[in-house]
């Protein structure tokens, strides 16, 4: 029996998913800002058969929170930019149903998918950050629970701009001077709730049909949304209890909106120390956790709470009753309960997360590691993961250098991609467009 | 005395500008969504060390119109990818103030300018296209002077957005753990009549201070908004007095708004025909001509005069009353005048336009191109052209290899480059932040 494969990504975050990543003596500081930078990191996750790329955003500086992840390239122009220097690797860029547009979301995302021949991915978020807000003539952010609903008219829009072209709608036939087919190209006249879209796009089909869709809701309304429409969907699980359970309700609710139970590879953040040896491993999590200020740690709790912890002892426990946050609810929520549960100070508590914001981490050697990553892949947890490097270059070159080959040797992992577009490597079907399936 | 230079960019539109271009044996006929096309051709512009490469865009599909150039990639996707193919050259997009929100504007071009070290240039446009409303949630398009007013707002909005960090706000100081330096990063607070936006961006201080501003206003409000605000103007003029009598119009409008007469540059279109001799050029236009359908002509001017023109004698004249269309005006009055001075039937007038979409068209050996081009920069008309090649790749390329070493050889074209940033190669000034101003 061939073994169950992992699907792997990157999330590329400026210097590193370790929250004083830009101090370490290898990182560039700058890396957020260096397109040299993110080139070397994108060539070196294809020399490993990586999966795909991804980058987050978000649009605002919030000055309380921690500045290096924030200051950052907006996705696809950098993503762009990153497709020229690869061949095989999906490029997945974050955008907003709440601040944008369904047809600028469109047609970008249907030109990134033409520039890189088929490997575009939309990370479909409703923005977890409240500042976004008042840099669009808002005096509030939207609802949690409005934004999800938004959102679906949103996706549905956005899928419906894509299929304005069948496959071959364009003649470009220069003896005829037929340049598109009749009967082939179609208007959406979308009139719904929220959008009124008329259409058609001005960007011919995508080479994938449809962009891959990546979601990572953990609430009620964001699971329904990322089981009905994404492709991909991240999460960040601690446990393989808790991880199984959430694989189990994510594939039980795709079936349940008719989907099937492959068409979503369920993928959970894992930020990993790996060296020859698990102490050294362990020893490159405390030389970072070295470099944490207090002024690091609190940014970043307070960014994660939604409130400020300027006046409390650091050496003191968090304060009682905090607010639900109008942003990333389930991350604020997940955050208190450690802190119960453990019995946590603000300082033991911003570095025990400072690590890997919320996600997994695991050190070992390359066979302990791959030994952790399997478990979680071969019991239902996951279809593969999200890396999450605590450093960028080397705690991800690491990776590629010791993790991939040991995971290859136990055929668990591709030698070669399988296909040339992000949907062929992921093993995940190509859309027809909804007008070429009425016509059959 | 040194000569005055001639300032030069290109118009990157598909497969050309003659509107049967892509049905011309030498034109790859996808090239409006072919990126190694695009490669190519601004490879080829560095090469003849050309200013700028132009996009243009607009965010519908009108079915009525010529679809050839509507299908096309979002200019700052693809201006990421060609910036990784150049040096030096100035990578222009446009993006319109009527169907985009600022915070976007300023985010995306701040990016393009440091994806490309200082290379980025925003045509400001508030959309000719009345279809474009109808996918933005809207009825219908936005009269001409309300999109005029919230152009002026959302600029100012962009530029304030762009000075949120001072040149060296960001320490990265790993020492010190201080990244940010106290004082450095600035808030904008914006509350105006059309938007609201907090700010600061979550993009540092592009490489050139302010990317470049171009514009291409020819009514009332447009020249008022172009002298204010841009750095780059485009027109279409097609005699050297018109042309004259706009360069002094925005010059002088430019000094009234409290700027300098070489703060702009002016850059008329052109249309460019060249061969060995003027009668070879002249065929070159002949054999493109041959190549208008009628639908194809049709497509073209329905889509300029914003009326359907089904029903009406292809050797007959113009309906009258055309009304007014809610697009680019100015180019509608243009036309109409045109064919009533001249007399033309539908089908002439289509052919007439059809080379240059309004644009001036010269024929000539080098040598009179060069003249051609000289006699209006020498003459107040133009500080330099915007090219728009009739065909890709052959009538660009011609221009490159036969045009620029004349211009060369006469002294009025640089070769080499004088600067890393557009603004250096432009010799315009750069732009201080507000801040930084006001610490002197
Ligand atoms: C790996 C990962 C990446 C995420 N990236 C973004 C992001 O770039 N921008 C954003 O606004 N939210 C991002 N989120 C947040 C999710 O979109 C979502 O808001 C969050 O998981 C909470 O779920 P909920 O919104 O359903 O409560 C990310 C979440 C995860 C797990
Ligand atoms: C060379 C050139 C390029 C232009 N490109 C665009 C464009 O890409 N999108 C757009 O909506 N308008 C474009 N325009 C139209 C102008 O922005 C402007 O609307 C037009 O010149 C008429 O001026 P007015 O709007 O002041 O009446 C262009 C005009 C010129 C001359």
């Amino acid at each position: 029996m061939t073994k169950k494969q992992i699907k792997l990504g990157v999330f590329l975050m400026g210097t590193g998913h370790h929250i004083a990543s830009w101090r370490h003596p290898d990182a560039q500081a700058d890396a957020s800002e260096n397109v040299e930078f993110f080139k070397e990191v994108a060539i070196k996750a294809e020399q490993g058969k990586l999966d795909m790329l991804f980058l987050s955003d978000g649009l605002s500086f919030n000055e309380l929170s921690h500045p290096a992840e924030q200051v950052r390239f907006e996705p696809l122009t950098l993503l762009s930019v990153l497709s020229t220097v690869t061949k095989n690797i999906g490029l997945t860029g974050t955008a907003s149903t709440t601040y944008n547009e369904p047809f600028h979301i469109a047609r970008k995302f249907s030109s990134l998918d033409h520039l890189s021949r088929g490997r575009a991915a939309w990370n479909i978020v409703t923005s977890y950050y409240e500042a976004e807000a008042s840099n669009f003539n808002q005096d509030k952010h939207l609802d949690h629970s409005l934004r999800y609903d938004r959102a679906d008219e949103f996706v549905e829009v956005v899928k419906g701009l894509w299929d304005s072209y069948e496959d071959d709608a364009l003649a470009r036939n220069k003896e005829t001077g037929e340049y598109i087919k009749k009967g082939k190209l179609h208007t959406l006249n979308h009139k719904g709730e929220y959008y009124s879209v008329r259409g058609p796009l001005n960007s011919s089909r995508p080479p994938q049909g449809r962009p891959v869709l990546v979601q990572a809701g953990s609430s009620e309304a964001g699971t329904t949304l990322a089981a009905k429409q994404a492709d991909v969907i991240f999460t960040a699980q601690q446990t393989l209890a808790d991880a199984q359970s959430f694989y189990k309700k994510l594939k039980d609710k795709a079936v349940a909106a008719g989907r099937n139970r492959d068409d979503i590879k369920i993928m959970p953040g894992v930020s990993v120390y790996v060296a020859e040896t698990e102490e050294k491993a362990r020893a490159k999590y405390e030389e970072l956790q070295q470099l944490i200020t207090p002024e690091i740690g609190l940014d970043f709790l307070e960014d994660y709470l939604g409130i400020d912890l300027s006046g409390y002892d650091l050496d003191g426990p968090l304060p009682k009753d905090i607010p639900p946050t109008n942003g990333n609810r389930s991350r604020q929520q997940l955050i208190i309960e450690l802190a119960e549960r453990e019995n946590l100070t603000i300082r033991e508590l911003y570095l025990k997360i400072a690590g890997s914001r919320g996600h997994r981490i695991i050190f070992g050697s390359p066979s302990q590691i791959a030994d952790q990553l399997i478990e979680w892949v071969d019991n239902d947890a996951a279809d593969g993961f999200n890396l999450m490097p605590p450093y960028f270059p080397g705690g991800f070159t690491d990776f590629i250098d010791l993790v991939i080959p040991e995971l290859q040797k136990r055929g668990v992992f591709r030698t070669e991609y399988e296909g040339n577009t992000l949907r062929e490597n992921l093993g995940l079907q190509q859309v027809p467009s909804r007008y070429a399936l009425q016509q059959v």
